[in-house]
């Protein structure tokens, strides 16, 4: 592992519906992280646009593009500008009925390659089954000028298997773009279990991988397309931290644009990795069942 | 799954030479919360004996004692005469040569069950390689009166392939003995990382299988038998949580023998699950490599 120190920034904001208007205060925003000395930026996901699976509309595939395309040359060029791996999310076209829920890693003015999102949600007000295929890329970190990447998605970030699989593949970071958020109508008491939750399961994730985390989610209240439903008040709560789940930043649930800088200690995750040494006694030889979708009692009556 | 409120104890204790006295500790505490109405009581690992991992000491093995034994027959007539499920911990010998880490679950007077410990530590005052063998019955659920339960043992804990097993398995709830703690000369923000790490990674299990999980750990300060090393701190801090990594009661560091009791809402496990059905998403197609060791980049050159 590169062990020199590694200063990140995450990007939090609330998406309107201009994209235009959502572009420009990503562009400031990543060029204050570069002045902030950021040398790797995280976007949450799908940056450009409102989150459109609240309903599921055929329309909503239009806002779909190519990789590359649109998206991916606006940031190369910023990360070449600025010097500058940055992570980005879109709504992959791959295809007339075929399109991905997609990160891509820019790195100095390169796609240095792609991520497309393995777990695919469907709720109530997510309805992402409807319009992102499930990735065929697998969990493969990606290379780049500031370290090996394992860079997922959301949903991704409730599945231990997804953070192992990135570990077990060499990554020095994990990496979740995001967009999350409370349901108005929950009490108080639910919306904190769930928002500690979220946090907690990634810690955890750190924790058993010795690897630092950074997850970036959007903030601001979103309007369900038909008013009689209650839309999604966006939690924000990015944060970043280390290889024993502890918070190195964290911001909080504003609806204004945030950029979170935190330097990351490299050099820690080997250290934790000596004391810790999970990955020694993994036991191999009797996880087959993890290749189980539930472990029947009675197979045969499935 | 059975939705009625389950009422749980832990018992927390530092642990002497003497292990009639152990005995006696574990037993009035118990009494003590069955009289508090706990119908399932989880004891801490080993809570007969010093943690004598420390060293590596053949003598170490006359504490091995067999399934059934004095231990189980000590813990069926308690939980015979109390009405209660009890999980207990011990020093298994299967033969000459051939040890355990072994937790035992006895209901109202029977051996529902056993586990015996699958990943084994073994760090500077955690010898455990040396004594106990890696356990051979997989991660299989022990079926109570009081529900199936996903008994592991302490550095289990830091493994979420561990507890995703036993959720894929069907267990309802997630246990485990533990015996972990500071070294002194560690400084205080260090013991604080590895404290809540401790805590965060279970937590974080808690929520990905959406199951309550209780782990009861070991308190008070035992010397090294070489007197120029420096003992471990046990650092208690038993804790259960609910399916969303709620905290429901947490004891402290204190070396005073603590019961901890709380109620687990066992309803609420499905409710949680319907609206986040990480098990309905898993993508066992893609997760072959979690039986590697690593994924080499050059697997040639290993």
């Amino acid at each position: 592992m590169n062990p020199d120190p590694l200063r990140v920034a995450l990007i939090q904001h609330p998406c309107g519906a201009d994209a235009a208007a959502n572009r420009a205060t990503t562009t400031a925003a990543i060029v204050t992280a570069a002045e902030r000395g950021a040398k790797l930026v995280l976007l949450q996901e799908l940056h450009t646009t409102p989150y459109f699976c609240q309903q599921e509309d055929t329309a909503g595939f239009d806002l779909a593009e190519p990789v590359p395309g649109p998206t991916t040359a606006w940031l190369a060029e910023l990360s070449r500008e600025h010097g500058l791996v940055i992570v980005g999310s879109l709504f992959e076209r791959r295809d007339a009925g075929l399109y991905h829920n997609t990160a891509v890693v820019l790195d100095q003015g390169h796609l240095a390659g792609r991520y497309r999102k393995m777990h695919i949600p469907d709720d109530p007000g997510y309805h992402e089954k409807f319009y992102f295929t499930p990735g065929d890329l697998g969990f493969t970190p990606i290379d780049t000028s500031r370290g090996r990447l394992g860079v997922l998605v959301c949903w991704d970030q409730w599945f231990p298997e997804a953070a192992r699989l990135m570990s077990l593949a060499g990554a020095q970071l994990l990496l979740y773009p995001t967009a999350i958020g409370w349901e108005p109508g929950d009490d108080d008491e639910e919306k904190q279990r769930q928002l500690d939750a979220w946090v907690t399961v990634q810690r955890g994730h750190a924790v058993a991988n010795a690897l630092p985390l950074l997850a970036c989610n959007r903030s601001g209240f979103e309007t369900h397309p038909d008013a009689a439903k209650e839309g999604i008040d966006f939690w924000g709560n990015s944060f970043v931290c280390g290889p024993q789940g502890e918070i190195l930043a964290r911001a909080d649930a504003s609806a204004e644009t945030t950029v979170l800088v935190c330097e990351i200690d490299m050099a820690r995750s080997e250290a934790v990795r000596r004391i810790w040494p999970f990955l020694r006694d993994r036991r191999i030889d009797a996880y087959d069942d993890l290749l189980l979708r539930y472990r029947d009692k009675d197979p045969a009556g499935e």
